[in-house]
């Protein structure tokens, strides 16, 4: 007999294994060697009344590369919790504490407080409860770089802008703004999307913004307060919430905090806004941090590569959020923002930025808008963040690049999607991974179907996995109507309003999708599980009854695939359900089933 | 060949297992499974400057029951970094990234930005170090019950009090108070401890003062605010910091805004105080959430036998510190206490207390006095307090436990007891394990030596090695006299004044143990290393060139040992170290050997 792997099983108290996700339902997780374990069964009670638990039994939920994960959910009366596993393989069983593993009998579990440590959930309070917005899973988000959007007034084009449709560069302008986007809503709304997420729209130098001049000012060339204000209530008359962006790791080098620095040198009441390490400021070399630099690293060629003078204008010295005066300075600004009726804010470059700040700002946030959103841009694990105290969840890169690996590149099979999935669902609660921010690409990637090597199929296989997954489906602007670019500066093209060049079908897909999204609960609200075959990825969203099976075919070949019900109805308009639950699928193609009850 | 367990191995970001120990040094742990792995590399660097990075070795630590952990220290100059392990089992050889395994060769580690996703840590700030107090590695905590310790004050005296050196009962009074502290300072200051933990002085019914009936005002039996300022003066002048209980959690039963709600209901101001579910207040049943109890869940039996005048004039109402006017309230006497110049707080069912309140109690403090100590009352894993936002450190009842059923129970031998030891430092960043506060006992258990079936030197042992561990050693009040007492109310008995009842020599050896750790940096600053074997208790403290070995023998034979040095000098006064570092141990003794240079 193989005996159990102990070492791979996991368990962490108050942590992504152990979170409350209402007053009195804790979520429990176990994890264990991928197909080492027969059965695991929680014991739970309170662990001042010790004989009041109970032994209840544990789902497994999914399985990554080399783990089983298993989960449940446990009601109580008592939020004062004492919890123990028993883990079974075949004829072995035993009790994993929280000072390991006993061999049942071992100790005496009612009375041996010495030799018995079980592990446990002290309280639920309900302060320290992740609260995500309400609106979060009935959200479908878009994404607008204003600059290339929609030219709506050009009262405020920058001086030198380039003509509509021409090529984007890192440092020209083609004279997008707000009210652009107030004029395009009617476009939004029939597409359907329902929140906008804007990259920033201060006052700054460059096309993308992310160099901030003053936090306290609408860019001049975007518009100013009241074309805010009115972007904001026009949206919102048409059911549309709007995100901002928000830029506190750094500034821009017109920062007039910094340029008073530059000025006056350590006499400047500024000096300690920034991480300036001698006085007077330089700029080759730099002698301050600034965003992604540090005057101990060299920057690299290609940054040295720009002229002296491009690279004083765009430099971006971070800030240090740890000076309370810098402190104040940001959060009136955010402040201020907040109370214009917006829906939160996106954080740009958020792990670099110190915690003290984040909880400062959530505090901030959801003290003027208690259902206002926080999403970090954190492109690695970011649990740290996502305890309830600084974000809701984060831009979803994790899945991203899964997404790409799997069906742009088709470098991963859907068995390793899946597995893929898993494993970051369970790096976070419930509540962060229904606010992720899921997105295919962005101003900071190559658009996604660049990377489908003309397939659109491909494209549109990654959109349904994206409009049916569990967080906020977000679309980077023009993907709907087939727009290209490689990184940054290329994938930040103008959108093209010539309606004779847009991808109709692309079009009506995205539509459809979105519509799907919004009218669906079980693509909202519902359970996920995971049934993929070698072939085909199988993804199934069930809430109260409503079972809905999404099936993706991303290989060249037709396929056909088993679904987990007899007889159902296909939502796309595509492929007619066989016998007995069995589905063909073409070649880059996807069906959403929804099962007969 | 047997193949690595790649399940053991364990590395989370920006944890226990990657945390700054300073503004540029960080401090990484792998934990792999026992015995499995042959070698561990740590490859570092500017994540943004991936070219930066180097390869550095990483050191094995120790090992408990089931694991190995690997660790090493990084200075870096950007606080960018981006890392992942190269692990070696014989001729495997494997990369551990944020994404799992992969082998070298297989992808573009340079430039594949989709395909290899490192470890992170994205910036270090300074404001999220979690700082100690620059004095935590000196100190030597000593626990006062103060009813019990001395009256040094009869004008105080409750109305009804038993004769000083009766047996303690759970209602009954003594009359010591902070005016006997104070006068017996000198004594204090012969055994040589340069710390008191003062369980709670501020009014309260109880003798043990848990139950709180005005924060603001110090308990007329203990003496008043003019007392306590005496006392940490008188203490200051003689090096004897002062750390206060703070009992947050609950308040007591006649705490004054709680008799306001009793007197008047829903109409009562301090309504929302507390958890009361409906009004009237009952107290057969209880309709509140208490110390430990919720209305929910029947109380226990033991409870239940109180008369239910006595149950309601010392139930302990649950305060609700999500309340902004119960934080306000309560931190307001925080900040008064600590303008005392108090050194800190040791905190009561600290684990039953939001996050939020310690968070913001914690800026209370510091914000007074940056050099005081927060000691969570946390009795389980403690880790998610330990981060630098909460505590700095707990009692560590982890260290005790063990401590019990090795030294004092034999149940578990030297080799276990290691084991433990490893997994619990393992637990925590540095920082926080220099802060915990190591008892062997405190005035919620059994005294030590009761468990210890009258061997004295099992005492002595488990004091070797609580002067000599990781840690803020802390003796509870008369066991350096020799004291013995059942858990509460026996372990709360009266000190003994009269020197002809003392255990002498006990005393002479705590006061050797107190001198020992408050002269010899490696007791203080050493690294920490285990050389256990099956019969003697190994460990070895080192400081810059300074090495202390300590040698325990807890069994009833004699044993001997080799020690991991050749010659040295025993600074306890007993065997002799024999040729080649061969060091011979009666029945359970110790030795402390500083290894000659």
């Amino acid at each position: 007999m193989i005996r159990m792997n102990r070492q791979a099983i996991l368990h962490i108290p108050k942590s992504n294994y152990a979170f409350p996700i209402a007053p009195r339902v804790l979520r429990i997780r176990l994890r264990t060697a991928k197909g080492d374990i027969d059965k695991v069964r929680l014991v739970i009670g309170n662990q001042y009344r010790w004989n009041t638990r109970g032994e209840y039994p544990m789902e497994k939920f999914g399985s990554d590369g080399m783990f089983d994960y298993y989960q449940c959910e446990h009601r109580c009366e008592d939020p004062r919790l004492g919890y123990y596993f028993l883990i079974q393989k075949g004829e072995e069983e035993l009790i994993y504490t929280e000072n390991g593993f006993l061999e049942p009998g071992s100790v005496d579990i009612d009375h041996d407080r010495i030799g018995f440590v079980h592990f446990q959930f002290p309280f639920i309070n309900e302060i320290d409860i992740h609260q995500k917005p309400s609106w979060v899973n009935e959200t479908v988000f878009y994404q607008i770089f204003p600059e290339r959007f929609y030219n709506g007034d050009h009262s405020r084009d920058p001086e030198e802008i380039c003509k509509w449709g021409e090529k984007p560069e890192r440092h020209n302008y083609f004279g997008g703004d707000l009210s652009g986007i107030i004029q395009k809503l009617p476009y939004l709304a029939e597409l359907g999307v329902n929140a906008l997420y804007l990259t920033p729209i201060f006052e700054a130098l460059s096309n993308h913004k992310y160099d901030t001049i003053d936090y306290t000012r609408i860019d001049p060339h975007f518009g100013d307060e009241s074309t805010l204000v009115e972007l904001v209530q026009r949206a919102h008359e048409k059911g549309i919430r709007i995100m901002l962006d928000g830029v506190f790791n750094h500034c821009g080098g017109c920062f007039r905090q910094f340029q008073d620095v530059v000025a006056h040198g350590e006499d400047s009441p500024y000096r300690d806004w920034f991480r300036i390490y001698s006085f007077p400021v330089t700029f080759d070399p730099l002698n301050f941090d600034g965003f992604g630099t540090t005057p101990f690293v060299p920057s690299s060629e290609a940054v040295r590569a720009y002229p002296p003078e491009i690279r004083k204008k765009f430099c971006m010295p971070k800030l240090n959020t740890e000076n309370p005066e810098v402190r104040e300075y940001l959060l009136g600004a955010v402040a201020k923002w907040t109370r214009t009726g917006i829906d939160g804010w996106r954080l740009d470059v958020a792990d670099e930025v110190d915690a003290c700040f984040w909880r400062e700002f959530r505090r901030t946030v959801r003290g003027i808008n208690p259902d206002a959103i926080i999403i970090g841009e954190n492109w690695w694990n970011s649990q740290p963040w996502l305890r309830g105290d600084q974000f809701d969840g984060v831009m979803n890169y994790a899945v991203q690049r899964s997404s790409v690996l799997y069906f742009a590149r088709e470098k991963i099979g859907p068995k390793t999607f899946e597995e893929n999935l898993t494993e970051y669902l369970m790096r976070y609660s419930d509540q962060a991974n229904d606010s992720m921010l899921n997105l295919l690409d962005s101003h900071d990637t190559a658009r996604f179907f660049n990377d489908c090597g003309g397939e659109k199929g491909k494209l549109k296989n990654a959109a349904v996995f994206q409009y049916t997954y569990v967080g906020m489906p977000c679309t980077y602007y023009g993907t709907e109507i087939g727009m290209t670019g490689e990184n940054d500066p290329d994938c930040r093209k103008t959108f093209d309003w010539n309606e004779a060049n847009w991808d109709k079908d692309l079009f009506s897909f995205y539509q459809k999708l979105i519509s799907l999204r919004k009218t669906r609960k079980a693509l909202q609200y519902g359970t996920i599980r995971f049934w993929s075959t070698e072939t085909v990825f199988l993804m199934e969203r069930t809430f109260e009854g409503e079972r809905l099976i999404i099936a993706i075919n991303n290989t060249a070949k037709p396929q056909s695939c088993q679904l987990p019900c007899e007889s159902g109805k296909e939502l796309l308009g595509g492929e007619k359900l066989g016998e007995n639950g069995e589905l063909a699928l073409a070649p880059y193609s996807s069906a959403i089933v929804e099962a007969d009850r």
